[in-house]
């Protein structure tokens, strides 16, 4: 079979567990809300964001991609896609860190009227080296939460002379991608990775956002003892409220067994806490960036570095202790040896957002300033509507004397 | 052991769980921040609520109480109340609706300064009865989803002409009091005042916000099979997603062993469910008024009512159904039988919230409006900070080079 | 309305939530298979004891009953057995030790030619103070693990000389009463009794049995942070394998916040623990007999003892520490202020298991010798039949090629 | 790197993760308990059998070895044996079943003094093909629960005339390996396989045996709607009191998205139910033969059968349902297409008790006759207190009085 035969296969079995992308297609197929625009994707590219790329393509964009990270792009997917009409794409697996900027260049080079983006690398790269292009952008939308966090810190600067919407943001995103999504991929992959238990083992969060909430909760659903570790006081509240364990980093490691970052930000684990940890600890990181695990650092301090098993590096240090990291600390659920990106249904869903908001920002585009935006309510509500659909979920109403009983606020009308 | 000295007892034990209070009372005894204001505080009137009174007039304020549900009124605590300096309370257990009322207007009679609401009860009577004494009113803070809601009704009808907070919309308040304290209470008492077991029964949660989430999780803690209905597409979906079985109430009930509500709405359930509803199902009530199970078209509906054990109804339907309710529909952990209320611990927070809200209004009340606000993050964090403190929990801090990390955006400062 | 219509109406709603009983009427009804003996029963006696005992009264029983413990006695229970034929009981609430004593030997003058135990009271009274009556004895059946253990430190001795039927060591029985009955009531007693919050608390449970694995895993279930004393390997390994932290009781203390006893040993919590033990620690006990804490050597450690709400006894230590102890060691769920016991399903499964338990050894007796036995498996699984139906459940049979399947070994008959 | 070398680097890292295994080579390297005796092994051949089988040989044992099931055999680590003296190994990854049986009969051929069998596939081909050899058999042990079922039948059949352990049956393997080892990888393996999600999922488990109960809690701890079969009611019961569904499987397949098999008996799913199953069901076996599901019944449906992502087959029934089979029904933790077997820890467990055992009954076999055993209690208690140890587990004993009080029955001794 052929590279694009290959890709079609995979494009199919996503197609069939996607169905909110049915019903975008049905729906839009025939309204083109994107038509005459030019759409630039910047995502992990397989088969789940094709099938996104070809629902955009469906409702009339011309669509140009490319990958938000090398190491994880399929090629025969790449392959299947270019070979659809409305759609380029610039992707190759395994390139080198400057290939893969040029490649971002060619995408951007298409003067995109809408990003949909990914940690905002398309939308920065747009700003900070192709100023001359921004005024054909529209607007842009993002997904992951350290991207919403680039994109404030651009804000704060001066830098978003456009509409930006928040998808990652959205409760239809953030209470199913990062709690479901990441918490089922990153602890199969980290289980099949290692060969080793989750039952019984302490386990390490870092942080307690929606990521970490669905590792913890996953990782004690299958029998860890989890401890958090968190910089905000509430949230480490609440996972204290839920039974899991909380500590600073710096005593959280002296009993992990497993360490997984979520965070969001760098050095989660640095020197300091290298030095303390247990012979034998995995480290994995399933935050966006490698860089939550200094692992330059770590590299430093070993006396021996090598590659016990496909995807774990074994750092021993000078005392003999042994520090196993995971899929070189990127992202575990795509970059470990059996890694598949997040669940179909969860990309299926957060695609959506992606989408619909997208279709928002265009309609409302008069009305938008420069700003990061939250995504207005309406649209998640439409996500959710049509997903309850598709699982064939039904649910209650309000009678007309409920919604009046909402407005009330008179005693005699609230206690009856 | 006359009234005062059990009341003091009573105080004495919540006092001693309550390190929240503790930290407040030392923090504010000798800052006074309420000093010269009369302070009106409704709420169920027992002990958790007489050390928040006590640390109110240790704060300065002149504080004026009375109980916004009659039946919870702990008379002992009362006495114990009223015989300490700066407080004046106006409650007596098992009054009736309009000697209730009475209370309240003699409660309001003293011209609050700052009103601390339970349901927003003080604030309508105020806006609807005493117009003349609106102009006293810096302000007010309520802790309840059905006061809150109310208050957004009143605020569309122009009746909002002071700032309001919404307390029960902190994190600090919903993620703790609802979850938690609802969680627990509702179905421990639940628990015994039917002597049935959790374990194996199918039973129906009305609403998937922060009290429903509370008590469908922590049923199936204990083994029932949940069933949750909802009204809100997404919550519907969040509940689906984490292992809860989704449907319409009329569907729901067929199966039901037990149902308890916690919306905040009225007829939850209703004829058209007791029509459907097997022989034997147990009704609760954990939402706010009595109103979300309508009783009043049950007791219509019955053959025969009688009283089969402590503080549950049976009602007979002329096909011979039972249906069993739990402290005639009145909240669960406040009216059964074994009912103390909620946690001391959830309420040493949920109190501690309206505390420091109400401080901060003060502080901020000339850049302050004639609106509903949410609390301002800072204050929810400020009580976190003191919780993690008296629970003796250290979490970690940013370094600075993750501060710095927070505001990049550009590839490179990202990625390293 | 008098004790005896009081009684009735809580044999009424108990008798509604027993269906297993309600089918053991109707096949043994008819039957009589206790036609002429004399049934002695000791238990706690409350309603769901009562509908046991009019259960064997309809299967043809005298029976004469007894409590197992006084302070659990139902008075208006006792007057409405006694007034039905057949029946005859001693026992009055809150007798002293020696007449209890006396009402146990009343009891036993009966000559019982069965006796259907509860910790093997009934049984040890007879072997050790009417050794001249226990020939007339037919057999035994004990529903209590610390009945049976009882009994094989008998049987060491040689005092067994009857055959004697282990009821609790029926998965019907352990899986159930111990794990769901013992689990619910205990944590739900103890959260009314002190009106303290589970989530997030440190709690202790002494023992990994069944009643431990059921307290461990709903108090987990609800939030709170389990560690696991235990004095067996392989279920200190079970528990550290489900999540639950595992430690020696004099390191466990240290942390704790709440600790439950459920071993069926003595002095599980004793001097050299209380010294350790954080200001505040509740003490609760959900073993068979209150001996599981040391409440001899805490008063005496205490330089003040109060009781600080009912059922509520806090030990003020010299150095100012207090230590709580709920109802004074008692069985939690039996003596708490609030307690019901079991839940009803649970007692309905227990007591048809020593139902059908006594029938199987009438039936058998010719063939059983003087020693302790377990239950028949064919006698759980007639009631897991008849729980099944009462249920509804239907769940599959074996088609004839799996029973083939079954008994075959070769290669080429197992993989086909 | 060659083949030896590779193989050596996958036995280091199990070989880390393997405490057991090395207290093991500490207690009996120097004892040699096997010395002289020819041990024969069959299992799964891959790095973590590879260390049981280094331990055999350093315990003086002569190992031949073959794979039980050729699919899973890793040929590296075949080599990398084969390069260690006193170990033989006749298997070969991928081999045809007639190649197969000839390597397990070569095995056989060297007629072992013990069997460390899987499945009880050597001990069949032993007394089945080369009965001349089973004079030479000391005894046999078993690790799986299928082959114990096998035994027992040969025992039926006048066939065991050797001591045999069942090995399954102890504690220390199945609370530890069935429930957390199967449940566990199944599922890592199916999440990885399909790319989809177990939250809210309706997921089938067949069978609530120990595999079952691993695995329908483990998918429920993730989010999954779990219904249980089963054909024992009190298996049945104990996964209702825990909060599952259960139904028959004619009914249970209609609403399922995934269902997994883990019963040991064939055709649990068959025709009749491939008639009722919904468009795109999965459908995996986590028991030990591929016959669970009937694959020729369901190939002969289906209009056309295709690999739609590596490991899954897609049948297409005439009416246009799909019906998606995991790695061709065979043990999905071995078959799957990333399937790396049971986790390190739990086979170092499994592994250490069929070493033990082993020990036990050459130490005992004067006294042993020709019947299939339960492993002795001591041996499992043995294997508990090394894995204590390897986890730094510190657990309580009893004191003096707590044993005098376990032996004790009266009254007064009882309850002090």
């Amino acid at each position: 079979m052929n590279d694009i035969e290959l890709g079609r296969r995979k494009l199919d079995w996503a197609r069939s567990h996607m169905p909110i992308h049915s019903e975008l297609r049905r729906i839009h197929g025939a309204r083109h809300p994107f038509a005459g625009l030019v759409v630039a994707v910047g995502s992990h590219i397989e088969a789940k964001t094709g099938v996104f790329i070809e629902t955009l393509a469906a409702a009339g964009a011309e669509v140009v991609f490319t990958a938000s990270v090398a190491a994880t792009t399929q090629d025969d997917v790449v392959a299947a896609l270019n070979a659809q009409p409305g759609i380029t794409g610039y992707a190759r697996r395994g390139v080198s860190a400057e290939e893969s900027v040029a490649l971002h260049e060619r995408t951007v080079a298409h003067k995109p009227n809408l990003i949909l983006d990914d940690a905002a690398e398309l939308t920065a790269l747009l700003v900070h080296r192709f100023p001359e292009h921004v005024a054909e952008l529209l607007g842009m939308c993002e997904q992951t939460a350290t991207g919403v966090q680039r994109l404030h810190a651009m804000e704060r600067q001066g830098l978003i002379t456009f509409p930006a919407y928040a998808v990652n943001d959205t409760p239809m995103k953030h209470d199913f991608d990062n709690v479901h999504g990441t918490g089922e991929s990153a602890l199969a992959n980290l289980a099949l990775a290692t060969n080793l238990l989750l039952a019984g083992k302490r386990v390490v969060v870092a942080g307690f956002g929606y990521c970490g909430q669905g590792v913890a909760q996953k990782a004690k659903g299958w029998g860890a003892r989890v401890t958090v570790t968190e910089v905000d006081p509430r949230k480490a509240l609440r996972a204290h409220m839920l039974g899991f364990d909380v500590a600073p980093m710096a005593q959280a490691v002296r009993q992990a067994e497993v360490i997984i970052t979520t965070t969001g930000n760098r050095d989660v684990l640095r020197r300091e806490h290298f030095e303390a940890m247990p012979d034998g600890v995995v480290l994995a990181n399933a935050g966006h960036f490698h860089v939550e695990i200094d692992t330059g650092a770590l590299a430093e301090m070993a006396a021996a570095s090598r590659e016990v098993r496909p995807g774990i590096t074994e750092h021993r240090l000078a005392d003999g202790r042994r520090i196993n990291v995971v899929a070189g600390a990127e992202l575990v659920n795509l970059a470990a040896p059996t890694a598949m990106g997040h669940p179909v249904e969860v990309m299926d869903q957060t695609f959506a957002m992606q989408f619909m908001a997208a279709v928002h920002l265009l309609e409302h585009r008069a009305s938008l300033g420069a700003a990061v935006y939250p995504v207005p309510d309406e649209v998640d509500r439409q996500v959710a509507q049509i997903k309850l659909r598709t699982l064939g979920l039904r649910i209650d109403t309000l009678t007309d004397d409920q919604r009046r009983y909402q407005d009330s606020w008179r005693s005699e009308d609230i206690i009856k």
